[in-house]
């Protein structure tokens, strides 16, 4: 792995969340992989006034490590220095002067990497500050947290003011989603391998199906969740990525740019939204197990006559010559009944010639998460049967095979963007498209449906496959594995019939 | 499953190895899954002038079964009927009066089914003593166990006799290897999932290798063997098999014949063989652990001189615009390291765009025994590295699935004869063709050349894929799973490599 260069980290928000539970553990990890090194200082910025003393103490890093390391603890501490500043009433002198400060103690050179850990509100205030920085020694990148505006209009502001000031290879947008593992596995699975590369297209493939699924509610987020719903706070960036990935066409090289020129062109060709392809939800009141479950409007930070939606469905089409005909199916909602995220790849069925089996449709599963892996749904003998198939899985379980050392999300993320590596980030084309598709679904979008708490969502949700005569495939509670109930694949196999029966 | 009509089920060598190990457990297990029932009784004559209740008590029926089950034997035993009856000396009319006496006693109309657990010299002799019973009530079929004939003549004057009395669909050649489930399951594989029909062909898969590798010596069978060797033995018949199903066209349906069509096909098609296409190996003396294990010509019953060939390398293909250029390794052998039968489906590599990863060639492996299931390997992302591939396993293990009630071979052999279902067994285009093949084969074939016990055969056998600068894909000893190391695979990328510059 190319080493990243010397340079210093700079986390704005420091004391929020993000960099408290998933940033500052990432940099730790990244000390001791020596990606980042003793000459790194990571000046951790924010509004509060507390000694770098009680910062570190509050910080608790002991808790970042599964054991007991004593002596890198000591080494990242030495390298963490806590200052407080102000986005908003700060100037770019005073950011330079406490920056130097801290530099002087290192041979860290000019480069910097700014981490904005801050609402999308603080982004604007960011271009101004950096501006007298960015001529200084050495290169600056910013790496900025979703949401990148709440809109095609606001997103374009927000990255004018950005780009009056940075080049495009210096912004970082985040989206940890491709941070994860099996995301960026999926460019692996369809281009490392022979065996799929080949046939991931229309003629093979009959449909897509990605589920983000989460049984949490809004929790201490329903201030910021309110006003975004889980159209823009999943849908536009982790669904629409994984979407990118999963049929984008060949990049003409591994370059970052070459890779995120295709992912931005899916996003280019999707098709624009009418009413049926959208369902949205809102969770209302009920038990999970022996839990009693508030409804959304009941929670706190919410309105009470909020028409938020806390799920959606949708269905789309990316209209190149690969995919034409083939449905996109995508979900993601919260109190649902079970936490997974998942890319569904349904084969078509019937093509082949030969034994007259019934046999489901084959069918690959990209489990981002938990239980990371990928499994393939194939047909074997059915033992001491004529001509009987059943549906079995060829299973690949990613952490039984690379152990429990895989970087998470933000650690890859960092160590990316410490690197300069812009593939797992979000390019302006890329958001610029999706912002348009999540407009045009927004405008045309039917009003919210109430969901059961601890269901796998509305049942207008459920059923949006119908409309080509297919369904989704549901997983089982208990091994999160392809579900062998015949019922439930029963629908995709008739579709297959009603194809061809349509000619 | 279809039941078998009513029948008698007449075996000849009942005092044999095979009737006691394979046949008769197997019928008891048809008992318990009610294939055979209790109106169908079990004519077991041998040579031997024995007691009915002798045979019985040295059969010892209870080991038969892994539990207790009394009640079971009891129906069993109430089935079996010991004669004796000695083939060369015995007439129609004493043989139709033996089973007329028995079949007094059940309801099983006058279906026959005969199975010949002999060897092949004893087959001629059958055509005439069952002449008169063909034309009696009922359907007459007849198992042949395997050698069927030494060679083209030998097998044609054998067929000849057999066909002057008995239809084609009556004769049951056996080849138990397709009996085995994994081997059943190549054509599900092929034909009932999208996802590998679609690229198993020149265009996708760079070469098959078909291994049946086994740790045993001779043991008992050293008389026969010594005549015999590994290319009559195993060659001729199960690996031939192996690579029918493997290559074949697809079936216009699932009808045996349908199939069998096919798989004829593949062998006529057969390219005929020059000398550097085979390797002839003959086990020295060696140790293997801690044992000493005395060398082939040493084994009691072969001759000090013999030049029989205990393994067999052979480089083939299939001249079929499907398989153009590809070409297909086969070996076994005995005394070898490992005990395994497995067909490798090794991909071609490099024609997928974009990611330029270092990644090895996908392969499938069908594991035919021990551990029986089906693996791709495929390439994965290495977590933490920048842009490199690992190659890892996808796996089903079939007894982890369907547990160990899976029926073993001779049982489903025995099953299939009993419905008159002929798919598992050899029709005579198929044998005539493997005979002409073999006959040349051992025409050209080179001198036999010594290996140590223990090995996996001689060198010249390993480096056989060189001549196609490709290379064996070794399993390594603990899982019996596709080897990582690098080095075992290199000659195959290299290969691909070489491929691409001659264009």
């Amino acid at each position: 792995m190319t080493k990243p260069e010397p340079q210093m980290i700079v986390i704005f928000g420091a004391t929020g969340d993000l960099a408290r539970r998933k940033l500052l553990p990432g940099l730790l990890r990244l000390l001791r992989r020596g990606e980042v090194t003793d000459g790194m200082p990571i000046v951790c910025l924010g509004r509060r006034d507390i000694l770098p003393s009680d910062f570190l103490e509050r910080l608790q890093v002991e808790r970042f490590l599964p054991g007991d390391e004593p002596e890198l603890i000591e080494r990242f501490s030495r390298l963490l220095h806590y200052r407080q500043f102000d986005l908003q009433t700060g100037t770019a002198e005073q950011l330079t002067e406490v920056l130097q400060a801290v530099a002087r103690d290192y041979r860290c050179g000019g480069n910097k990497l700014f981490y904005l850990a801050l609402p999308t509100g603080a982004f604007g205030a960011v271009a101004d500050l950096i501006k007298p920085l960015v001529s200084g020694d050495g290169w600056l990148r910013v790496v900025f947290e979703k949401p990148f505006g709440a809109d095609l209009d606001s997103a374009k502001r927000l990255n004018d003011s950005i780009s009056a000031v940075l080049r495009e290879e210096d912004i970082f947008r985040v989206d940890h989603y491709l941070g994860k593992e099996l995301v960026q596995n999926i460019l692996f699975l369809r281009f490392a391998n022979e065996i799929f590369c080949c046939a991931w297209n229309r003629d093979a493939i009959d449909n897509v199906q990605i589920t983000v699924s989460e049984t949490l509610g809004v929790e201490e987020r329903a201030g910021y969740y309110d006003h975004s719903g889980a159209i823009r706070d999943m849908l536009q960036n982790h669904l629409l990525q994984l979407l990118s990935f999963t049929a984008m066409e060949p990049p003409t090289s591994n370059d970052p740019d070459a890779i995120r020129d295709e992912a931005a062109r899916v996003v280019e060709h999707l098709r624009p939204p009418e009413t049926a392809d959208v369902v949205l939800g809102q969770y209302g009141a009920g038990r999970i197990g022996d839990r009693d479950i508030r409804a959304y409007r009941d929670e706190d930070g919410v309105a009470p006559e909020s028409v938020t939606e806390t799920y959606v469905a949708l269905r789309t089409f990316v209209d190149t010559p690969r995919w034409q005909g083939v449905p996109f199916y995508l979900r993601t909602g919260k109190r649902l009944a079970h936490r997974y995220a998942e890319i569904r790849i349904v084969y078509k069925q019937h093509r082949c010639d030969g034994l007259d089996t019934p046999g489901r449709a084959n069918m690959i599963v990209i489990r981002i998460q938990p239980d990371e892996g990928i499994a393939l749904a194939f047909n074997v003998r059915k033992p001491g049967s004529d001509n009987e198939a059943e549906s079995v899985l060829m299973d690949f379980c990613h952490h039984c095979h690379f152990g429990p050392n895989t970087p998470e999300a933000y650690e890859a993320i960092m160590a990316s963007a410490m690197r300069g590596d812009t593939l797992l980030f979000t390019r302006w084309d890329w958001l610029r498209a999706s912002w348009r598709f999540i407009d045009r679904l927004r405008a045309v979008a039917p009003p919210v449906v109430a969901y059961q708490p601890g269901s796998t969502g509305p049942a207008e949700g459920e059923r949006l496959p119908e409309a080509d005569q297919r369904a989704w495939v549901e997983t089982t509670p208990a091994t999160r594995r392809v579900s062998v109930d015949p019922s439930a694949v029963r629908p995709t196999i008739l579709s297959m019939q009603a194809n061809r029966e349509r000619g």
